[in-house]
């Protein structure tokens, strides 16, 4: 987005833990602030200097340490690609619980240290839940050794959950434990359109239920989505006849076995199709065509890049009132932008953008902090996968109470005296510097 | 067990929220302890007043607040039996993810709390994974409302996390907000026998292979077990032809197509027959037989305690390396005791238990330290899924690193500087009250 400058001077990249440790140590003695960086692919400023702050990069630290095929633990460094990691277990029969766009280049300790979501949500569920452990540097350079490989441990608090999410802040994740599961070797995917919202949801409802256990993403677009994707990303076409829908969902089934599993998806459609919940749809023949479908909605964030200047909000909110918040945004815009939503729906997070020719403050104003507060009044998240950076720090009570918000302050208070570790993002001004 | 007696003499059974809180206010400003009771099902002493502490008993707080059929999120108060959970979303075509021989008394609350595993957690994962948002009540009495019902929010730390598995040190949870997945029509039970622990592990890692996305069960027991549920519970039938089998599986499946997933099951069952990894097998016909065979392995814990005196323990280990620690017992009681395993194969989950006409303190020097210095060296949990309570609280250094601990009773004393919730328990002495 090229919308926040880092002013660092000084960039390291340690290759091993106990260097990390050794910089961190020496930071917090004379109260340097550092920025731990992974691949650098957020969308709140998460990782960008704000002013002289050393950046701590991890893309040295990229080795895997350890797989077991029994348990299908992934024990490895916290700059390994993601990608790379979705590669090496491939070959070894297994997947990553995680996928998104930014998987070339983004690491999988940014990923942890951000809660990445993704699209494989849906079936794995959060990294909660599917991280089994890490090793993080405190800020006064002590390595907590948490990086436990066991699928369950009840013994104490279980503080790995701090570090998930807290964009490295409260410490800098080295290496990371990850229960991966078998690859399957049926995946089906089908490009379906629907002609209203209220569809798209039942469609969500009836897909959890008959396709129950091998259902692995559930990702909708507008119409105005995918203009934009034909508009302006060469080679991609519409896989439906050109006709007016207004939305557009891809359902990916995941399981064991071809023949049945493809059955059971057009089954599925052609229930969905009489029912009047799809008004047309396509089932991918092959990989080429799986992936031409997924880089419709993957290459949404990349048209609207191309289209000029983009407001970008990343939102959980209840699935039966999401898109109203696109219409009334509409609404309220008027011809100045171009409204779209599009996102996980099987998760309950929109992605909505406003795409103008360039950046107007005047859009901003009548933007913000109407969908904030929109947000926050029907009990959303204004940050579902994002996270807050230094974007949404001062934001942070549109979403949480601020006894929690007070909460979060001691516990960064408690873990990082000094203030050391990425500051100014995630907490308040009001609350990190009082 | 009636292992702990408690001595308090006063029970208060508040009946909202607000009563929990004017309880705590009260009791911290005056540095009186309390211990949070859920169903009292703990097998840790979690929940027994050590000295003369006031025992809040969330029994009264049983109402389902809100349930949402399109997304499946259950909100419920803390006091909810489990039993009745899962019979009120049978009714609404859900399933809790959670499912345990305690069902019947347990309350979610005492669940979230401890983090209870149990016996759905190789298909939904942990609670960690599966708990939307909490309720909680700090020791000086404030309400932190949590009380999400987003799949994804990534705002801020996530701080429901400290607070399952705590076991009430850090907080009293009132309400919980859960994910639950779709009830799904087919459930399929094969009750299989094995030569060797090697075959079972095969046997695992095969089912996780082919019966990927419907397995959602894997347990096992050792003859020992069956030995031991066969003479001690009336009506109990081995539903394999006698004859000398090492270990016994069970497998669950739950999908979506009654007739192909019995067909898939059968078709595995006869390439593990062939492949030589169970040598014997068979599949319940009808719910009565599924629940005969589930009544041997949930029987387990109940012949133990009318076989006599029993020394528990709850590990988690990698797989592997498991059932080494069974035999190593043997070898070291001899003939003095009954050595059993049996468990959640499919987490690395081993319930170690043994077995002697009465309790003895010479058994109990034969195995503890040394139970808890072999978990510690092969880098597994001293306690999976039942927590630390006051039996193990003093042991956790077993499973955590020095530093780890230190940050637990940090931030123990910044959420609860008087010490009143539920002393002597999870953190060891030394580091309470220092």
């Amino acid at each position: 987005m090229r919308k926040y400058n880092g002013s660092s001077k000084l960039l390291l990249q340690p290759r091993r833990t106990e260097e990390v440790s050794r910089v961190l140590k020496y930071c917090n003695s004379r109260s340097l602030a550092v920025v731990p960086q992974g691949g650098n692919t957020g969308l709140v400023g998460g990782s960008v200097p704000v002013f002289d702050e050393v950046i701590i990069n991890m893309a040295s630290m990229k080795n895997v340490v350890s797989f077991d095929k029994v348990s299908g633990i992934l024990v490895c460094e916290a700059g390994c690609i993601l990608e790379n990691l979705i590669s090496f277990l491939d070959n070894q029969g297994f997947v990553m619980p995680l996928d998104l766009g930014a998987k070339g280049s983004c690491q999988i300790g940014g990923n942890v240290s951000t809660n990445a979501g993704g699209l494989r949500l849906v079936r794995y569920g959060s990294l909660h839940g599917n991280v089994l452990g890490i090793e993080v540097v405190l800020a006064n350079g002590d390595v907590l050794d948490m990086l436990g490989t066991l699928r369950k441990d009840n013994t104490g608090y279980d503080l790995k959950h701090l570090f998930i999410g807290s964009e490295g802040s409260l410490g800098i994740i080295t290496k990371v434990s990850i229960l991966t599961p078998p690859k399957l070797s049926s995946v089906n995917l089908a490009f379906l359109a629907c002609k209203d919202y209220s569809s798209c949801q039942k469609l969500l409802l009836e897909a959890k239920r008959r396709l129950g256990e091998v259902l692995s993403a559930f990702e909708f677009l507008d119409n105005q989505s995918l203009d934009l994707v034909l508009n302006h990303l060469e080679g991609v076409r519409n896989p439906l006849p050109p006709s007016m829908h207004n939305f557009y969902a891809l359902i990916e089934t995941t399981g064991s076995d071809e023949s049945y599993d493809k059955e059971k998806l057009e089954a599925f459609l052609l229930r969905s199709m009489e029912g009047g919940l799809i008004s047309d749809g396509v089932l991918a023949q092959d990989i080429n065509q799986a992936s031409s479908f997924w880089r419709i909605r993957e290459g949404v964030a990349e048209a609207l890049m191309k289209a000029g200047a983009v407001y970008k909000y990343d939102l959980s909110l209840p699935v039966e009132k999401m898109y109203n918040l696109v219409e009334e945004m509409r609404i309220r815009l008027g011809d100045s932008s171009k409204v779209i939503g599009y996102g996980h729906l099987g998760d309950g997070n929109l992605h909505l953008n406003i795409s103008t020719p360039q950046y107007d403050d005047m859009i901003l104003a009548q933007i913000e902090p109407f969908v904030y507060e929109w947000t926050s009044k029907h009990r959303g998240s204004i940050s579902a996968e994002h996270g807050l950076g230094l974007m949404k720090a001062n934001k942070i009570f549109y979403s949480k109470s601020r006894e929690s918000v007070q909460l979060m302050a001691s516990i960064k208070k408690l873990m990082d005296p000094n203030g050391i570790l990425n500051p100014y993002k995630v907490l308040p001004h009001s609350l990190s510097y009082s």
